[in-house]
């Protein structure tokens, strides 16, 4: 009937929410769902993909593109059988300003004190603490793509001296930047580290006890924080658990983990300067993922490029 | 030896951040201390205060400009034998930007679900609480002078929806504001109330029950949020306790009290929803003060008119 191409989709998120989303999405293009057993996915062009199953690819033998449903496509670089096709990012608007909220939030919780006041506030203790301002602390943004470059904007606007850090070089206007060659110098400048990478062989286990020495030590909030929004994969979390315990961090707040769900008995938990949130930094607003997704199926159909290709071999 | 007038300092702030910040201030000027009783203080032409000794006009009769040393002028409004002289408010841009900073804190705290995230935590709970983004909060900016203004932009960067109330018409680009006739249609559509008034005659009790109960009740964050860092006398605290216990209000931040420090018995040190500062939001840095002061005893000396001159009928 329709010349546009079928869609499988194989998120494993909140049925509901999909479900909802749909109603407005992929009008004139047959949609089928790879949790339907007895479907026959052999002639969908695309699939949506977040934690997709392992027979998928198998099943669906002619896909010509694939949608990742999150901002990280690491998990989709690693799958078994996986079709040397494009891998499309999501990137959204509002993927981006979701991210930007976490980490200002988080910036400005330790700037002001925020753990110092909660444990005030627990002994109905008035104390005022230390403040120094925004402008006195410099915030090194490691991550320099999309959400990378409007965090540090955003940061920048509320008055933080911002640094920024990409494997390679980057210009943004109004914000020095360091490339892989410059680690040491960025690190030895930054009072308030923000994790925003991908996970990929080169950035596995990168937050470690060696990087956290590395960071300036006599700043104007006491010592150095480290936020991560990236990966949990990139943090090693006894060397974390250590350097807090230690003053080699004077605080974290930490969306990602090594593995998810943070597990009960990590100490991490009951920490006063860390501030955890469970991956929930961002969270993939789906209908704007399907619109997303169906303006890139119409512009694949019309011999326009794709946008937001990952590169297989950088890994994002 | 100068022709440059005498300073006397009344400012019942930290002794030695006083003492250092004069190290570099008032070249050529002789500097008086209220605090030494046996100083002659009737030549001095400036006066800096902050909770003035009762005694200062009397011993000082000669003065020809009172300097605030914070930005609200309620407290020397009301001194007994205040002379009928200019009172310059304090306005700095570090005043300014601290102040930004704590809004967007408290602002991005009750939207990215801090306290409830602070309790699961406390608990080792992994749960995504939901989580509306900036653009479905309104946020109401009550008071729009240099503060509101600079809150209220960058508020709106950070995505909120952002809407500004004060007495008389205010026209501030990019923002929809309302004045005295508009208060109701302003808080009703208004999910986080930002208090940033003056203590007045007029703004005094002024956030109580009724007020509460105007603001949006059925928006993306299930109930509106009440900030407050003007003055802790525009507040009625019995009614902000009801209405937080109510459900009227789903959560406050609070840096000023009817009462300061804010007594150990009251209930809002125990509220889960409730974040509070010691009258910390916005602290002024002598240094800055001294300058700025400096600046315009200079214009004045100059035959220029003189900046931030308080309105004695509307009380700042």
């Amino acid at each position: 009937m329709s010349d546009k191409g079928a869609v499988v989709i194989d998120l494993k998120f909140e049925r509901r929410e999909v479900d909802s989303a749909l109603t407005d999405a992929f009008k004139g293009r047959q949609v089928l769902h790879a949790s339907d057993k007895s479907a026959d996915l052999s002639g969908a062009r695309y699939a949506l993909l977040w934690k997709p199953d392992s027979d998928l690819f198998r099943r669906a033998p002619n896909l010509e593109v694939l949608f990742s449903g999150g901002a990280g496509v690491d998990s989709i670089l690693t799958l078994p059988d996986l079709p040397e096709i494009p891998i499309v990012r999501f990137v959204d608007h509002t993927l981006t300003t979701r991210m930007s909220e976490w980490i200002v939030l988080q910036c400005l919780s330790h700037l002001r004190q925020v753990p110092a006041y909660l444990r005030q506030q627990r002994v109905r203790q008035w104390r005022e603490q230390p403040q120094p301002q925004a402008s006195d602390v410099t915030v090194g943004v490691m991550g320099l793509g999309v959400l990378g470059q409007d965090a540090a904007q955003k940061l920048k606007i509320m008055g933080f001296d911002v640094i920024g850090w990409s494997r390679s070089s980057k210009a943004i206007e109004g914000i020095e930047t360091y490339d892989a060659d410059g680690l040491d110098a960025f690190l030895g400048r930054t009072d308030i580290l923000v994790g925003l990478l991908p996970l990929t062989p080169d950035t596995r286990g990168l937050f470690n006890a060696s990087l956290f020495g590395k960071l300036r030590k006599k700043g104007a909030l006491g010592g150095p924080v480290f936020i991560n929004a990236g990966r949990g994969g990139s943090q090693v979390e006894p060397d974390l658990v250590a350097a807090l315990n230690s003053d080699v961090l004077s605080g974290a707040s930490l969306d990602v983990f090594e593995k998810e769900p943070l597990e009960v008995q990590s100490p991490l938990w009951g920490m006063e300067h860390v501030l955890i949130t469970p991956h929930a930094a961002s969270a993939s607003d789906v209908k704007a993922l399907f619109r997303n997704a169906e303006e890139q199926m119409d512009r694949h159909e019309a011999g326009e490029p794709l946008l937001h290709v990952v590169d297989r071999k950088s890994g994002y």
